[in-house]
């Protein structure tokens, strides 16, 4: 595999379900592989479940780890070409894309979406950059519209857990006092399409994802509703995406949080949510401690599909 | 050993010491105990020797090591149940520490007293919720009572070079400009006393630390007095503990900082200092310089200390 | 080699060069010299290149590697003695150094000029002092006067790409918005001299350099007749250091940009630049684009040269 931004870019979603189960089984069996190998992460934007597993799940390979934070106060890359350089970006991409590529096997990156334009960052400017200027591998360790590790986690965490062959599983909007992206709605409706799950997608009005992402799911805006007989409930904040009102936040509705009421609808479903999360704003105290609560399992496979797609990309190097 | 928060929690401590001078013999010999571990330092507040030294004991150990800045202002965790987290505050500790648990085999953990509550610190509220929740076990680089990587490195300083079974060791005050906290001095003391040293205290009026560490010393607030025929001078600044003047900075006297004729009370004594040292408020130039001053060896000894405590760790994982 | 602060310092240029060529062959057959040693790498200043390419360097040589960042605002070191350390700098370097080479076997240093005074940056206080009091190897990571990881990656990208025993290498000065350290020219002025080329320095009046470092070279200052028949054009901005001047910009030239009418003046040169680099302030896009334009290579020869320098250096511990 030489590029993994989409949970789409797997060759086969069963195939790498194998992997990640022998890997999570075996975390220490193929050290020959990353031998003198290094896997460059680059952070654009904080973080600390992306930069941990992702970090233990090189170490697990035998690989060697690079972090290098990009604090855009300090340095800015310039993007554009042509431009006389005369301002606080020190470096244009095109020079220092390269230069990291050449220090490294395996490229990850961390850009999340700015907000001030969709097409720039449903466009994935940086992510692309990357790709084409580095010479390298290059996986994504989010996106401005994709969280595909987070996503293979899931569905990983969700085969675990399922008990029928295709669980109706509901991917909830829930409020937050700031503007998040869309990243991992998107990311997790492919991703659980693809697995071929029974996914409806119950969020406010003015709140629909981007169908590009959603085609083959049920969007409703009525939560009770979607609930009902849910096996999964995978609870997540994101702003508007469409019309003119991209990036923002429309409502903070609290009767959207999920709680035991709410979790009451479902077929005693297990609680999902990619964290960090906002207690009593999202879910509940007394959800997201129950025994249904899947939320540090979750969290736990990151290291598993960090470790999948490493292994893959190594393979293939 | 499943913790280690305090120096009083090891098992034995001459066997420790024993431990101790095997380790700084063969830095390199258990290298298969650490293989394929991981130590996760999370540091809530800035550091020099403390990450460097354990980090080398780690990597001296065959052990992988990952290393968490939490910058105060950027990443507040919420302590308390049931409060709608609205604030900037994005994420529970009741998730983010099982999650940093799941992705490691030991953790250590530096967190400071705070100063907004004497409860509070001597609560140890974030060590203790590291020790509950991140089912790992737990080592504390530093918190807000005790500093045990430091005091067991003193203790082996102390242990090379004394010339005497029972040497007199004092532990003076000195003026600092800012207010520091308790938990060098309280740490060194329950060490020095559990080592059976004669230990004297020597503090200002209003400085006396909270009995719970010193029960077994001599207190006193003659500097003179307690400096005559000390074997070693422990030097240390720390702000008031008692009353309402807890965290306070009561005086700044300089007839407390440690000079050559202070040194000339003594008999012939070793100078000690944990470092960060302020020269010419808590000791003269000359006394740091003289031969007799063990700073750097007691600061290389953390390495020493460090590997110790990891290697036992590792031992009973 | 215990110490690695000019190129001059090399036993023998040719030979480093020929051992720099065996090491880019074979970056991983030198392991079992830096096994269980570690490099210490700390940053008085900012650096991407530096920072990865040493790293890489260290790690090809099977080195364990610790950074330690000196965030200037947070941590001060106090540097004079007698002083009472009653204000913000919490530390003294008599301590400081010492302890950081208590816990490593080889330290690289980055700590650039201050233009506050031309004899302070140019007695390179901070190295001194680290060359003096670490009992280490210590080996620049660019200091106030030179960066010879740097000249060394430069030296052996014109070896590589050299049609003639003694190419003419100009070195030009270009705009930039920001006053810049002389540390690069200088030290690529010694290197390229010590590789006996035919050195053509180009500047604006009153930006030349100190003749120490350029001694032996033609100082011009009439970039167009420089360019003429040169082999090899390096461009770099620096400030001006003479005089009343130091660390000042007098001007913004664009007259001297390197654009494709210039380097139509020269012998089909490439053009080479140490990055990052202002792109039409320093060089035009089509220059740096074109083809024979060594910016990435010349940069990827960063791991080269830092993995020489640290093989020579292990060899000698």
């Amino acid at each position: 595999m030489k590029e993994f931004t989409s949970i789409r870019q797997l060759p086969d979603l069963q195939e790498a379900l194998r992997e990640a189960r022998y890997v999570k089984e075996h975390p220490f069996a193929d050290q020959e592989l990353g031998r003198n190998r290094t896997a460059l992460l680059v952070f654009f934007n904080n973080s600390l479940r992306t930069r941990l597993s992702t970090q233990k799940a090189a170490m697990n390979l035998g690989m060697n780890v690079m972090v290098l934070d990009v604090n855009q106060g300090a340095w800015k890359l310039e993007t554009r070409r042509g431009v006389i350089m005369d301002s606080d970006k020190s470096e244009h991409l095109l020079e220092a894309i390269p230069v990291m590529g050449s220090y490294c096997d395996l490229i990850g990156v961390r850009s999340f979406a700015q907000f001030e334009s969709r097409e720039e960052d449903y466009g994935e400017t940086v992510l692309r950059q990357f790709i084409e200027y580095s010479g390298r591998p290059v996986f994504s360790m989010e996106s401005a519209t994709r969280h595909p590790l987070q996503t293979l986690a899931d569905i990983l965490t969700i085969e675990e857990h399922k008990s029928s062959a295709r669980p109706k599983v509901v991917m909830t909007w829930a409020p937050h006092p700031k503007a998040l992206p869309q990243a991992v709605p998107n990311s997790f409706a492919e991703g659980a399409l693809l697995a071929g799950y029974d996914l409806v997608i119950a969020n406010p009005e003015g709140y629909d994802l981007d169908p590009e992402f959603t085609r083959g799911a049920t969007v409703t805006h009525n939560q009770d509703e979607a609930l009902e007989g849910a096996d999964f409930v995978y609870a997540k904040n994101w702003s508007a995406y469409g019309g003119d009102n991209y990036g923002k936040v429309l409502n903070r509705d609290m009767g959207w949080t999920v709680t035991a009421e709410k979790m009451a609808l479902t077929n005693n479903a297990f609680f999902m949510h990619c964290l960090p999360v906002r207690r009593n704003m999202i879910v509940s105290d007394d959800v997201i401690e129950s025994p249904r609560s899947l939320v540090i399992p979750e969290a736990a496979n990151r290291v598993v599909s960090a470790q999948t797609i490493l292994k893959m990309m190594l393979r293939d190097l």
